[in-house]
């Protein structure tokens, strides 16, 4: 395998720009970006954020080899100096961040970088594409689970992914939005992530009968024993031959996990069909797995016809969650800090919603008394709020419009992921961002959860914040 | 960063029934899998074959590690025998395919494998998400850079991409399909695709005015300068400003090339405008880059309008392939071996298009005089033509529609790339592989090419395998 170095995956303007920066002699200004993003994939109500472990493994690693340089060197367009200076290059700045497997909305910074120009400026390609496409895929797939209202989900996309690293990652970022395995090995060599499997067509092709290649797998498999049943004819043979093997092989050793699969055809009407073939011959214990392009929509439809499936099976349209294939955060200079201080700065648009949000920032959120998360409040960093006083919330660009909070509590969502170049946060494992990805769903409201128009759940700005941001505007 | 084994980028189940072929001593049975697609992404009337460098590169590494194999045994799935086996499985089986760059078509093997069950099952999830995710991204690239009519395009979606790897493979892809360059560093180390890029809005927005930062760029980069405009208001202070400075900065340095960048905004008419603003003062040579969620339809509109461009800049719907991010190869078996020589096997289905084609084969490209490619001829493996005689063939699924050729000659699409085990193919060099797909793509007509309802192009079975396919359908 070539050797990748992760420090490389940037865009080449990052480094052009670096390379002035440091010609300019600014190296060591020190500016903070935010990564956030506008819209939420297939027009939800809610984003999760997953790619926090995966940033940082690449922040740990971050440095230029010998002949990284040197490639560099070739394209001629960077200077030597600025070369030599990328050969001690590492990260030496402060990252805050929500939690992997936090809620997030549109607007608000789901992380903020603090460090020199050159280096928040060199992870940007990186810092964005694992956040984009993580979170792509977990948001995707807690969609896919509350469609399912309960039932497993088992990812198997890795055939329709985008390319290796999409195959791994997002079977974990499928994992963190609430599916339960995974067919993917490499995704639970490396993170954990569940992983299962039992037969394709092929193996039926290979026996002489589809009864023989049922035989074969019972056999060796009485544990785990899921039969695929359409490769000749589902309900005249694949059906007859599960039940049939079921019985002669699989009941006189009292094996307990079995089921089915049904991979094409009216999903509907054959799993509503092979459920009362199983229940005639007395197997109530039989699962039902479907799969077939399978997405939220789908799922919510099959199970609002009744069809009786225990575990839906998701390939290529989580994998590539491709009914909105793309999560569009964006990364944006919010403030500089010089010797007056942190400087806030805007990039105004004549598109009112890019107008960016400047300064350093947190964020909180307000929940009410019975832990529903009311709305999101993004506030300059070093705002100190009294909860014992009512709070009072507005509509950023439409100020008449306020709420007001008494019995409430706030949640900081930033925290301190690298100081100074440390990490100084553990990583949980991934099981429990999973459950906490979870716990956050419970505290949503179930209209911002809906597919359909869902609920605007509201990221305001507090007051101080919001007066910034209209000073900077009318400059 | 942790250590990768792409032997484990594997379903689980291609990993169960190979277990299983191995423990009913079936671990040296021959069998012959297609891979093949069924529908063009986009409806588009072809699609463009890629990530053969990908494969040739995973089989040459392919190989389980100790830890692989402890790992998998901590499942306790396996047995230790097969387990065992593991431990010095490699390729050692034959590959064909079309090469890579190909135009290919629906319902044709793109590729056969023909090796051990074990071998040949294992490998099947790894292929399949490298053509799956290559050939989706050349296939789109080609659909732009024909929409863009000769214009320059360049791939800058790394941050919107599904992961590392589906930046630089797709990168890589995209190059393959006719896009010009690259904005990813890591491509353009790993494969050659030529990166390059100026300035984003963060390095605007970090100098006190936006012509202080037009100025240090274009003293830094005098030969290679691209003003992004639109930070603050394109017409009225981006554009005035690159003006300023190309006069002030580089035209007495002689240089030559320079162009302004539009991200936001109608591009048609801030094109339009600022080419006016830029002729008004005589600055006739400087280009325009255009970027913001581009795709072939947009660029289409874009030309057709009379947008002034001289580059396009596209992200995320190239490199996520938007518009239908899913290009659905599959593997199919095909046929076995036995001691009576080669047993072609089918899959039978309800739907009448998901039947395969059974038995070993190889592809045939009909052209005619002109060098037009006229339809794709399906064959048994070692059929062989006689091409001074008139060839006919015909619909496979309406076999009374006919087609009769007399001046034409024939091209076999199939290459042998490993033979027992071992590579007996140059891969070309990347540029080679562009030159090819850009030279086949002039050999379709010009309606199979359209976007909208193209032209159906044939791909026919011969008279000796459509009756042996239709003989097998019968039992």
């Amino acid at each position: 395998m070539k050797r990748i170095n992760y420090a490389m995956l940037t865009d080449f303007y990052e480094l052009t720009m670096a390379n002035a920066y440091f010609l300019e002699n600014r190296m060591n200004d020190v500016a903070y970006f935010d990564l956030f993003f506008r819209n939420v994939p297939d027009n939800g109500g809610y984003a999760i954020f997953a790619g926090l472990q995966t940033i940082i493994e690449y922040i740990e690693e971050l440095h230029f080899e010998q002949e990284d340089i040197e490639f560099l060197a070739s394209k001629k367009v960077l200077d030597p100096r600025f070369l030599d200076y990328l050969k001690t290059f590492h990260f030496q700045g402060d990252l805050n961040s929500f939690l992997e497997g936090s809620i997030v909305f549109p607007n608000e910074p789901i992380l903020t970088v603090k460090a020199n120009v050159i280096e928040a400026q060199l992870i940007e390609t990186f810092l964005l594409q694992a956040v984009n496409h993580e979170s792509l895929i977990a948001t995707k797939a807690t969609r896919m689970k509350l469609a399912a209202k309960g039932k497993v989900i088992l990812e198997m996309g890795a055939r329709r992914s985008h390319g290796a690293s999409s195959s791994y990652k997002g079977a974990r970022a499928a994992y963190i939005g609430g599916v339960d395995g995974t067919s993917n090995v490499l995704a639970d060599q490396l993170y954990g992530v569940p992983s299962g499997g039992t037969m394709a067509h092929s193996f039926i092709q290979l026996f002489d009968t589809e009864y023989d290649a049922f035989v074969a797998y019972a056999t060796h498999y009485p544990n785990n024993c899921t039969f695929l049943v359409d490769t000749y004819d589902t309900l005249h043979s694949g059906v007859p031959n599960a039940i049939k093997v079921i019985q002669e092989v699989l009941i006189p050793q009292n094996a307990k996990n079995y089921g089915i699969r049904i991979d094409s055809g009216d999903l509907t009407y054959l799993a509503k069909k092979a459920r009362s073939l199983l229940d005639q011959a007395g197997l109530i214990d039989c699962q039902i797995v479907i799969s077939n392009s399978l997405d939220e929509r789908l799922i919510e439809t099959l199970l609002s016809q009744g069809a009786p499936i225990d575990y839906f099976g998701v390939g290529e349209r989580l994998i590539t969650a491709k009914s909105d294939p793309v999560f569009g955060c964006v990364y944006k200079l919010v403030a500089v800090e010089t010797n007056q201080g942190i400087i806030p700065k805007i990039k105004i648009s004549d598109n009112l919603e890019k107008i960016t949000t400047p300064h350093y920032k947190n964020v909180y959120r307000i929940y009410d008394s019975s832990n529903h998360a009311e709305a999101d409040l993004v506030a300059v960093h070093d705002e100190i709020f009294d909860t014992t006083k009512p709070l009072t919330i507005f509509d950023p660009q439409a100020t008449w419009k306020t709420k007001t909070f008494t019995d409430y509590h706030l949640v900081q969502m930033h925290q301190p992921i690298y100081q100074g170049g440390t990490l100084v946060y553990d990583l949980p494992r991934l099981s429990e961002i999973r459950e906490f990805t979870k716990s956050q769903l419970k505290t949503l409201w179930e209209e911002v959860r809906r597919f359909d128009n869902p609920h605007r759940y509201y990221v305001d700005l507090t007051d101080r914040l919001w007066r910034i941001k209209q000073s900077l505007i009318q400059k």
